[in-house]
């Protein structure tokens, strides 16, 4: 008898084969009191060194099998070893309470994990999987105990795991993994990010799948509807063969649209647009078909790293990701970081609300010199393609207006150089506090764009922290609070001529897209891969006819109420 | 030659004596290792239990001299000695990590006195300047540090201090002391707070008055416009007691408004109710001339102890309430807390944003036993008076929705059992999230009242925690964003027939009123003592020509355009 399993998909298409159950060794850490601390510290270095060897091997290894990209994984985790706030810490612990390496490793590791999983963006939360990751990894060598890797894997299977590490998704083999299904995260946890820029079908989620299936079993992963089949009827495997075909036609023709622009059904044109958050990516948003870079989150480039990048490495960066666009549009996001230690050489303060704390322009605006630097990378590279400029947690006119003021007086110092600077730089702002929509009309008059970024103005709006899975049930997209202030941006937006984006995870949403373009909104930038579907989807909406619906949507009571007419009509 | 120094004005009024400078007891904390953990832990108990028996006195000669209410407060620091949650916590620190009684006990108190000081109501706060003071007392006897305290105070004097503590203000003796000015502090600090409820001239948030000011100079203490005058001229002290006499006479003018309602000079009427968080408050309430009472944070029953309230202590405080408010309105809110382990008895999980975390309404509707209970004591006191039930935290409809299905179902289950129930409660919502003011029409239709709790609205409007210093700039109740808002709210509630209120600390403020008053609002809920100042600024004012202002108003572009104008027009 087959069995169904529900979990969330979390990345699109059909995979059937054998499942390889991905075991987690077990790490029990007893905590002890120690006397001699320095022998347990060299314990613990030993373990660090051993680590760092293994690593070394993995990642030359990756580098040959799987391309330089996945290899990097292992570089930033030989970092994450040789980062002295992490590594002294341990030490300190084990000297001044006394306790343990594995207890002391442990408590260090969890500290910082917590500190990243809580951050607003998928790169700091895969920095917590790398700490995870590394943790265990030295954890096993203290404790003597050895795990299985999907480098072993050498037949065609799905793999199942509690979760997948990146040091496990780094290691994967396209060739023979087709699938995977793990038992905890969301769509937007590290295995669910991997899934869809590795195009493998995954499920995560399931909350019991390691449990309830035995290696070897087959197994179906329906990354189209969130659900395993766990020993499929043969009826079964024929009729999700069918569905992988038509998955894969429906691929085809997504993959005709690549060098199209997107119109509805009506002829009205939007533009689709891809988040980005290094220069590599751009491979993908070409391949991908977007028309612009939507969101280009330049955190990544101050991170894993122990000082500022430089003016230059800015530049650098930046205007390789211009060039390579070739003159479409490029939103470039100025830093959007603070509210926690996230780069230790700031020395930030903790905060009890680090969400609703000293972050994005509001450290910009106090620690100017950082902020000069990259504006000044920013005018610079703006030469080199279509560059806008867009301010992270805009909450009054002021903060917009200074930001602007400064980067006016970059902009004329540069000039005065004689360094060349595009007259035709967008400034805009994401709309992601409440305070920014409900005065859209006066911030209309001054910018010349807004993108709104969905993530934070959900969980501000709802005053929910989207990461706390006690009011997760309050992250809504479609309350119709949401939409009305995403109404009054589109609206401000177009009565003072300017144009209205939005790059949250709500623009690639299949229930969302509908009712953002009967509101009129005049860009959706998204994942990648989200794209093509997106661009397939819009083809078949008319824009008049979903307008007409728009001041009923409004009225509605609740987001469930939302969602019922937005499935029933909008198909 | 006289000096000014700037301060936070806290409470009304001036004084003119010679200063009392209360010094700080130095407790330089110095971290040692200890080996014989035993014997320090002795050492510890012992200055608990010397500060127990000091606490006793002072107690006994606090009932005796300065009554029972402010002797309570060392009741409240007699129970801190005996918490075994912070007792046992000190105890272990010293064992565990081999660390001398006096780092132990700072670090436990830090520990406590942050998690309560960044808490969202004056209560909590309070609970954290109790543990700051236990602390220091603690920390004197184990330091061998003795430190002067306010009882010895025999003559006409203004006190100086970095800070009062709750054991300072209750000490003090309303003959001698005059007023007083603090180095830190702001308008919602334990002293400032208390300053107003003792009616006692005093600044607050100096920053150096005690650095600067010797025992004995004489100083003119200005709580109208927030600054001292040290060594004032003759001429000074003319004018200061011009200046007191004027103030002195308009208090006289105020107290012949105790008994009136409230009108604008065009005879608009508007309830000015206060704000309360035990049945004690009342007598300040009717003191003051209030007209109901628009806020009952019923949080003080569950705090300070280690066990939730029964249905039968709730119900005394609540029917205690309502028989001596007379039938005049009483607001009371249902539980708010949580987010924190502000209730320890509750064991609630610590979480990475409080204020957008687990707590009010969202605690309720999960936890349902707590807010039952609560419900039918509230619903049994309801025979007693003029009760309005209000639900705090309120996000979304379907939450309004059911809490008030489990109201009625507690109601039905009470009349059934043959208890006598009224049949007019009302039952409304605070708004404080930015979702619920913008759906304010849909909510207006199923709820009987609003009131706005600005604190909370502003802060999640801004996403800015207005705890935090860093980003306290954009805690701005003018905002044109807020306003909007408000109007939003109250225009949504007049369209259904509903009133619209307002239980933040905006709703006292002077610069806030007449906005209010012109966009409508139809009850203020303050602190009791700013009810007659208020009645008698509306008294002058006129609703019809504030309300032609009101467009132009929302139409600014910045918080400081809208003080401007208010400043200039309104005064």
């Amino acid at each position: 008898m087959s069995e169904r399993i529900s979990g969330i998909a979390a990345s699109a298409g059909i995979a059937i084969a054998k499942a390889f159950v991905l075991q987690n060794p077990e790490l029990t850490i007893e905590r002890k009191s120690i006397t001699d601390s320095a022998s347990e510290i060299e314990r613990f270095e030993a373990a660090i060194s051993v680590s760092k060897d293994e690593l070394s091997v993995i990642k030359e290894k990756a580098n040959k099998e799987l391309g330089e990209d996945k290899a990097a994984i292992f570089a930033a985790h030989l970092l994450v070893l040789s980062d002295p706030e992490l590594v002294d810490a341990v030490k300190q612990k084990i000297e001044n309470e006394k306790v343990n390496a594995e207890a002391a490793m442990d408590d260090v590791s969890s500290m910082f994990i917590n500190m990243f999983e809580q951050m607003d963006n998928e790169y700091m939360k895969e920095r917590a999987a790398d700490i995870r990751d590394v943790s265990k990894r030295v954890l096993a060598h203290l404790l003597n105990v050895t795990f299985t890797t999907p480098a072993s894997i050498s037949e065609e299977v799905v793999i199942l795991a509690e979760d997948l590490t990146p040091s496990d998704t780094a290691q994967l083999n396209r060739n023979f993994v087709k699938g995977f299904a793990t038992d905890i995260g969301g769509r937007t946890s590290h295995s669910a990010i991997m899934s869809r820029s590795m195009e493998i079908p995954a499920v995560v989620g399931t909350k019991t799948i390691t449990e309830k299936v035995e290696n070897g079993v087959t197994v179906i992963i329906d990354g189209l509807d969130g659900h395993v089949i766990v020993n499929p009827s043969q009826d079964e495997i024929a009729t999700y063969q069918e569905k992988q075909k038509q998955y894969q036609q429906q691929k085809e023709e997504w993959a005709k649209l690549v060098n199209e622009k997107t119109f509805s059904s009506d002829s009205v044109q939007v533009e689709l647009a891809a988040n980005i958050g290094t220069p590599a990516d751009i491979k993908g948003v070409l391949e991908n078909g977007a028309e612009g870079v939507g969101l280009y989150r330049t955190e990544f480039l101050y991170m894993g790293r122990d000082q500022l990048p430089t003016e230059e490495e800015q530049f650098k960066a930046y205007s390789e990701v211009l060039e390579k666009m070739e003159g479409k549009p490029v939103v470039i996001r100025t830093l959007d970081i603070g509210g926690d230690k996230e780069l230790p050489y700031l020395n930030l303060p903790k905060e009890l609300n680090p969400f609703l704390g000293f972050r994005a322009i509001r450290l910009c605006l106090e620690e100017q010199e950082i902020f000069r630097t990259q504006l000044r990378a920013l005018l610079r590279a703006s030469s080199f393609g279509n560059l806008k400029i867009m301010f992270p947690m805009i909450a009054t006119l002021g903060e917009f207006r200074a930001a602007k003021g400064i980067l006016l007086e970059e902009k004329e110092k540069l000039v005065s150089e004689g360094t060349k600077v595009s007259e035709s730089i967008e400034v805009g702002i994401m709309v992601e506090i409440p305070s920014t929509a409900v005065m859209a009309d006066t911030f209309a008059k001054e910018v010349d764009f807004f993108s709104i970024g969905t993530n934070d103005l959900i969980q501000y709006t709802m005053a929910a922290d989207r990461m706390n899975e006690q009011v997760s049930y309050l992250y809504q997209p479609y309350n119709p609070a949401i939409l009305r202030l995403v109404k009054m941006v589109i609206d401000a937006a177009h009565k003072e001529g300017k144009w209205a984006g939005m790059c949250g995870e709500m623009a690639g949403d299949p229930i969302a897209i509908p009712i953002l373009l009967g509101l009129g909104l005049d860009e959706f930038s998204m994942s990648a891969t989200s794209v093509l579907p997106a661009r397939s989807q819009i083809l078949g909406l008319s824009k008049e006819k979903i307008s007409a619906h728009i001041d009923h949507i409004l009225q509605m009571d609740t987001m469930e109420d939302v969602i019922k007419f937005a499935e029933e009509n909008f198909k």
